[in-house]
């Protein structure tokens, strides 16, 4: 086989067997493919796209290039989350403690915020001691210990989707649909799971603006789940404006603790719980979402999903006073309000330049090497459809650098529209698949 | 500015600065843009295309990413001629002893065959001692010596578009009109020319197999050339059959040499002399093309033309007596006629299958480090058109490797069709442009 060949077949728009992309993907490793020949690779396939068989083959490959974790061994179902990245976005947090509280094994693999959104390794790194790099022996430690663990890819898992990802990175070839799945899929697919449940966010926030997009994503990822095998659900949620109220990275524990506590935002609350319930249903620990539902909000109520997060926080390093005692966590040195410039009834709140302000004070990454302030942030005390007097705080900014607090400022004055009103509430979730 | 964005760009369809062109021409050397980078670049133009502007700019930035002759000094009108490749295209050979004799300054940098297509340089190694690889001084003073000059490459010369080239070849990027009009354009506008005649290729045998892509290749290269004050004239011209009777290296000089004697086939000659009398107008050597046609015809029946060909082989190191006495040129152990299956009228003769069969022998390379046979070859008795008994010779075949004339014969036999007739010969010349 030869590398050219293959590129050309995409180029001209046909499609790649299973042999011929396993060759590829395996060239990465043996030097027989070069990172040149990748790229025009990516770019072939951002713009002939791939079909489902082609996709799977990829992320097949990709799964294989490193450790696949056999968690066949060890008792219950095995059941993940993955969220295509939003603001404010922190059901991680909430939701896998709630599905350990009810016997579902939850192994973990999750990422680092990019761009305007934030990410689980990031916020839970907020939690002074707490260490997300286990390697893959302490990782099956902690998952029977504490019926979940939350640990950031290892170099064992796809490190084939990592070079590439890299590439894809530094040629524009990103927002390719398959691209995407297959990069998501694989790693997911290495962690040993029997099952995922996708939270594919469409809107201004998310990666995929465009409903049809956001569904091809969730499509394509439950289509190359089930044809290896895996029990697969998507939910299709808007991502119009920021998740709970709490943006940032220590903000967002605490307010990920004040949901197990059964203290948080209805949004942010439901959004975990129906996505918890689905991970229930899927371990078959209920038979209806519903009841599933019910035995969420029960073990919220009980204290027990809280305590499945002090065991997985104490067990990965982390310092469990600070979910009693929140001032344990990174403050900043100052707070500031942002005061509402009218009376009326807040019409939209834009999550991405809110998650953009919260990257420029440093609670993300505008870079793949930049350093986080895990203390800062944003907390919104109005969100839409919310009523406002003038003058009154529309939201408290966490910073720590002055240069960067006018600025973000700003790009949080754009991101409130203040009206008349009335204003249309969509459902947070759009649909199911 | 940033490689990323420049790629996101072209991806996109939009259509890129001469600045941001030459800044990624730059990257190359500079190594601030990457091979993959590149590569990525070069999948998106050949999905998006380039304008005229940035295909102006591509040339630019590559022939100033190496030296550009100055030939600014030296008296007379400079004029090249470039041929887009074909089997049996040895015009070079013919035309610019015939250019040359008529005053017209010729200074000629060509390149080697590729696939089934032969090269100029290769046709003029197999003369023994002839040296293609001169140096930009020695090129210069053969030039002022002879009027003439046939050299290759030389490493100053466009480096960007060497490594260009290799990676386009890596990666499926070749057929893409701006970057193969670039391509051509930033060598020949290095070479110090005024003005350039084209002979672009179309039909089975040519590299654009479509009229229409072989036009837009003329015009994209004339616009090119045209930008940069220089004089172009493009001839599309028919590549169906192969050009003259020979087809390899020794005995296509041969027959250059007997067209340059009045001896040569009728295709053959007549195209050399149109595209001859293209750059003696060019130059200002006579009023028309009518008039020039006449001059080129004189100076191969007085002996002039043939005379320049000698002093040029001669500066260039090339044993003159092999002019006169073929016999000198590289002989093949053996010989075979391949016989006609029935009587009849040649109907077609295709000349890729013949390229590949001579290839096969050892006349051309399937890869850019094959090593050249020069003794090998096919003369074809029978042309289009031509009647034919049944076991008459359609054509010798001169081989060295047993082991290749089989499988070359064969692809001979399928590349003859012979029929009952009758058989149309449309012109050679398709349009000027």
């Amino acid at each position: 086989m030869r590398a050219v060949d293959i590129i050309r077949k995409k180029r001209d728009g046909g499609a790649l067997d299973h042999r011929e992309i396993g060759w590829m993907v395996g060239g990465i490793a043996s030097g027989e493919v070069a990172d040149y020949q990748w790229s025009a690779l990516l770019m072939a396939i951002l713009w002939r796209g791939m079909d489902d068989a082609e996709t799977a083959a990829l992320t097949d490959a990709m799964m294989h290039s490193g450790s696949v974790v056999d968690l066949s061994t060890m008792p219950g179902v095995k059941i993940d989350k993955h969220s295509t990245g939003g603001v404010g976005d922190k059901t991680s947090l909430i939701l896998a403690p709630i599905a350990a509280a009810l016997d579902v094994s939850v192994p973990m693999v999750s990422g680092r915020g990019l761009g305007h959104t934030g990410g689980t390794l990031d916020k839970l790194e907020s939690i002074p001691g707490f260490r997300v790099d286990l390697d893959l022996k302490r990782y099956q430690q902690v998952l029977n210990e504490c019926g979940l663990v939350l640990i950031g890819q290892t170099a064992e898992i796809a490190p084939a989707d990592k070079r590439l990802y890299a590439l894809r990175d530094a040629t524009a070839t990103v927002e390719s649909i398959p691209l995407i799945a297959a990069s998501i899929m694989s790693k997911k697919l290495a962690e040993g799971i029997d099952g995922l449940v996708l939270d594919v966010k469409t809107g201004n926030g998310a990666f995929m603006q465009q409903l049809e997009d956001s569904r091809r994503l969730a499509r394509t990822m439950c289509a190359i789940g089930r044809g290896l095998g895996k029990r697969m659900r998507a939910l299709i949620t808007r991502m119009d404006q920021p998740l709970g109220r709490a943006v940032g990275n220590a903000v967002e524990v605490a307010e990920s603790v004040a949901c197990l506590r059964g203290e948080g935002p209805n949004d942010l609350v439901n959004l975990s719980v129906e996505l918890a319930a689905e991970m229930v249903v899927m371990a078959e620990r209920a038979g209806s979402l519903d009841e599933a539902g019910a035995l969420c909000r029960r073990v919220i109520a009980d204290g027990s999903a809280l305590d499945r997060f002090r065991r997985v926080v104490a067990a990965q390093g982390g310092d469990p006073r600070t979910l009693d005692e929140p001032e344990r966590l990174p403050q900043p040195r100052a707070r500031r309000d942002v005061a509402a410039p009218r009376s009326g009834v807040v019409e939209s709140l834009a999550a991405r330049p809110i998650g953009q302000a919260t990257m420029l004070l440093g609670a993300g990454r505008a870079r793949i090497d930049s350093i986080i302030d895990p203390a800062v942030g944003v907390i919104l005390h109005k969100k839409v459809g919310d009523p406002v007097d003038a003058g009154e705080p529309l939201c408290t900014v966490y910073f720590n650098d002055t240069a960067a607090l006018e600025p973000a400022i700003a790009m949080i004055n754009d991101a409130y529209r203040v009206g008349d009103g009335p204003v249309e509430s969509p459902p947070l979730i759009v649909e199911r698949c």
